[in-house]
């Protein structure tokens, strides 16, 4: 089907979608808070049985938390096999009083569909259904179809993460879409060309009975405080490169062309010091702000804590001391090496003579990394190139989504991250919305790209 | 009087004295809690009357908070002038009821007398007044005595600190006594040679309008939290000693002989970390724990804050972070001046692109230090010599009471703090008590002393 066909297609049936994706909306499928289980396996099982409707050998997959929505529907002999991710659960609603209209009530108003998830995951998902149902409809579709929809995005998809080394086989595939990103402005077309992986730890010192008289021991003791200062102040040298040996190893270089297309998005300084209130000069020196967010990795502290923190002064030494510790990846960087790298530097540089103790290691996942001469990239950019006047945006974007990085490496299959989402559809807030308008791209975006891959 | 003389009429007043010193505690004098403001006031007024009674000439002199107690009393000519510095004001008493009898009820146990102030300060200064009553009482008084009890001590010292340039006539004098320190052990009589000074700021750090994604900001923006942990580690160098500029200029050099007698006190590493949880090797490299808790300069950060702290993980750059940070000063420091090297270094090493601010700036005082070769110290070691068969310790103390450092400055008084406090005291805790042993000595030490100055 050409775009003419789809979006005829599309008028007449218009009526109809909405109306089903309202019914996706109202299940009250909260993952993080267990009073909604039943409201999110409710919401899965509509999903099957949506599925089974559309054509598809659909099921439910049950995991040790939350079950994963998975359907079927072989292709023709030689053609690729896509590999489908999307979620079913939504975030949590509260402040409530802060909606205009009840958050499982889809409520359109002007363009806009209003509801919790009526962006994120449900609405971006369900272009992509409907456009798998269209193309199924007119025998208009050569490629094998996988879907997964999980029901845990949102509170650290457990479940599914778990689960995929079993799955394996199921999950292997040519291409693995994705459309839950966004897009950089109404109509521009975007494809997220990277995300970063990610770890994270925390680094415990103590061993001080209790907070201390600055007077009576300060200049005797170690001040906890002081050391994790100290010690975090030796992750990045000089000119903000990370001092961690071998930290880089991994880390890929990146083309010339892509570094450019990277640069060649909306992003400037005076902008996002408008939007942020400081001008974006962290990270290290010989990179643009658009190239460490993309290309570069990172250590930083979301948190550190030690001592008095209220108002006036305790001239105390205080007993211990946390910082909280995030790494973003880029490249072919190693989530377990470069952690076992970063606790490695922690040790080497602790202080002597306090407790000392690196908690919660967590890794996160590895990072994707898409380069713009990919075929599939290549054959995006045709989509895209239908679908706007506008040129389509390549942007490396700094975030992780652990499960989708892992799903690409056991899945085997080339991600393909492109959505329509926009700042102002205020995802995980009040009121949140989708623009009837994106949606309908994102429905011309997935028909076409299907048919191309 | 002799040592006998005053001990037979220590034994014949001891019952007279215990309940005049049981009246004392009975006033709740809690300075810190402005329910209490009466009751601090008739603590003074019956100070002035029992210090008028005793023979001096004794007032009430205002402050823009609380009345500080002063008696005059004219000695002979060419005798030396006294000044007392003690407080009438006690701690607060909560948990009361960790208190085994009222802490306004003073009782005695064995050879202890239970009150809030038993000891701090009310004990220590009342065996102070009972030996200058005995020695007028028989005529053996020389010198000129000026007294000032204040009523804030536990609260900063607001009133007395703001009055005493305006006091500057009242207050000079030849050397300045203080009984609020306490001894190593039960009849080990401790001199304390030194008291340091003190400074204290906060440091902000901010202008990044929320937290911010780590992901998607991580490596484009400056995050507080690190750069903040970057600006405490410049504070010292690798061996421990402070890198600001100029900060050691007025650091006194100590006499090989003060250092002996520092170290010469009862303290090992061993038992500080039986005490502490952790053995003392912080501060500069080339100096004793003793050493650098009497002798040296410290900047130590009493508490540092930034971003997530609670449980698990929270992948943010925080928008903003602070650190209290408080300095001991030693010898000549000024404190001004050592303040403005402070936030000299500070400012020079805060990171650029981010709200930067030195705020809640507070000159807390000078330091105290007195050397063993000071004619008062040797006139003490004498009076001491003949108290207990154990030899005198002498403490060059880590902590800071600027009220009395500013009496020193401007008085012109040679410091003489000596005190038979002791640990198992535990002032400012529930069940506050003074051994009367220690309160005999501690008559005997300061009518002697006054006799030999």
């Amino acid at each position: 089907m050409d775009k003419a066909a789809l979006e005829s297609y599309y008028k007449a049936n218009h009526d109809r979608f909405l109306e089903e994706w309202k019914t996706f909306l109202a299940f009250e499928s909260i993952s993080t808070d267990s009073a909604y289980n039943d409201k999110c396996t409710e919401c899965a099982q509509w999903l099957v049985t949506h599925l089974e409707g559309m054509g598809l050998h659909a099921e439910l997959l049950e995991t040790s938390t939350k079950p994963v929505v998975h359907a079927y529907k072989k292709g023709k002999d030689g053609a690729s096999t896509v590999v489908y991710y999307g979620h079913y659960d939504v975030q949590p609603v509260d402040p409530l009083d802060l909606w205009d209209t009840p958050p499982f009530e889809p409520t359109l108003r002007g363009s806009r569909l209003y509801a919790r998830g009526a962006q994120d995951n449900k609405g971006q998902t369900f272009y992509f259904l409907k456009a798998l149902e269209t193309l199924l409809a007119n025998d208009a579709l050569d490629n094998t179809i996988k879907i997964f929809i999980e029901g845990e995005e949102e509170t650290g998809s457990y479940g599914i993460t778990e689960s995929i080394p079993k799955w394996k086989d199921k999950l292997q595939g040519d291409v693995l879409m994705v459309c839950d990103t966004g897009a950089v402005a109404k109509g521009v077309p975007t494809v997220t060309m990277g995300l970063r992986g990610i770890n994270h730890l925390e680094v415990y010192m103590g061993g001080i009975k209790h907070d201390l008289h600055s007077g009576s021991h300060g200049g005797m003791v170690k001040n906890p405080a002081m050391e994790m200062a100290r010690l975090m102040a030796t992750l990045h040298d000089e000119s903000g490169r990370i001092a961690v040996e071998g930290y880089y190893d991994d880390v890929a270089n990146v083309s010339e062309q892509d570094k450019e297309l990277a640069n060649a998005g909306p992003f400037t300084e005076e902008g996002y010091k408008e939007q942020i209130g400081v001008l974006p000069t962290g990270g290290e020196d010989g990179f643009t702000a658009v190239e460490r967010k993309g290309f570069r990795p990172t250590i930083e502290i979301n948190g550190i804590h030690s001592g008095y923190g209220g108002e006036g002064n305790k001239t105390i030494i205080p007993s211990e001391a946390i910082a909280k510790v995030s790494c973003r990846l880029v490249g072919n960087q190693d989530p377990q090496k470069s952690l076992e790298q970063l606790v490695a530097h922690l040790e080497k540089h602790a202080p002597k003579d306090l407790d000392f103790e690196i908690r919660h290691k967590t890794i996160g996942g590895p990072a994707l990394l898409v380069s713009s001469t990919s075929p599939v990239i290549q054959k995006a950019a045709a989509v895209l190139d239908q679908l706007s006047d506008e040129k389509p945006v390549y942007s490396w974007e700094g975030g992780s989504i652990p499960v989708v990085a892992e799903l690409a490496k056991v899945s085997g299959a080339e991600p393909l991250l492109i959505g329509f989402g926009l700042e102002e559809d205020r995802i995980h807030a009040p009121n949140e919305s989708f623009d009837v308008d994106q949606f309908a791209l994102g429905f011309l975006y997935a028909s076409l790209m299907l048919q191309a891959l």
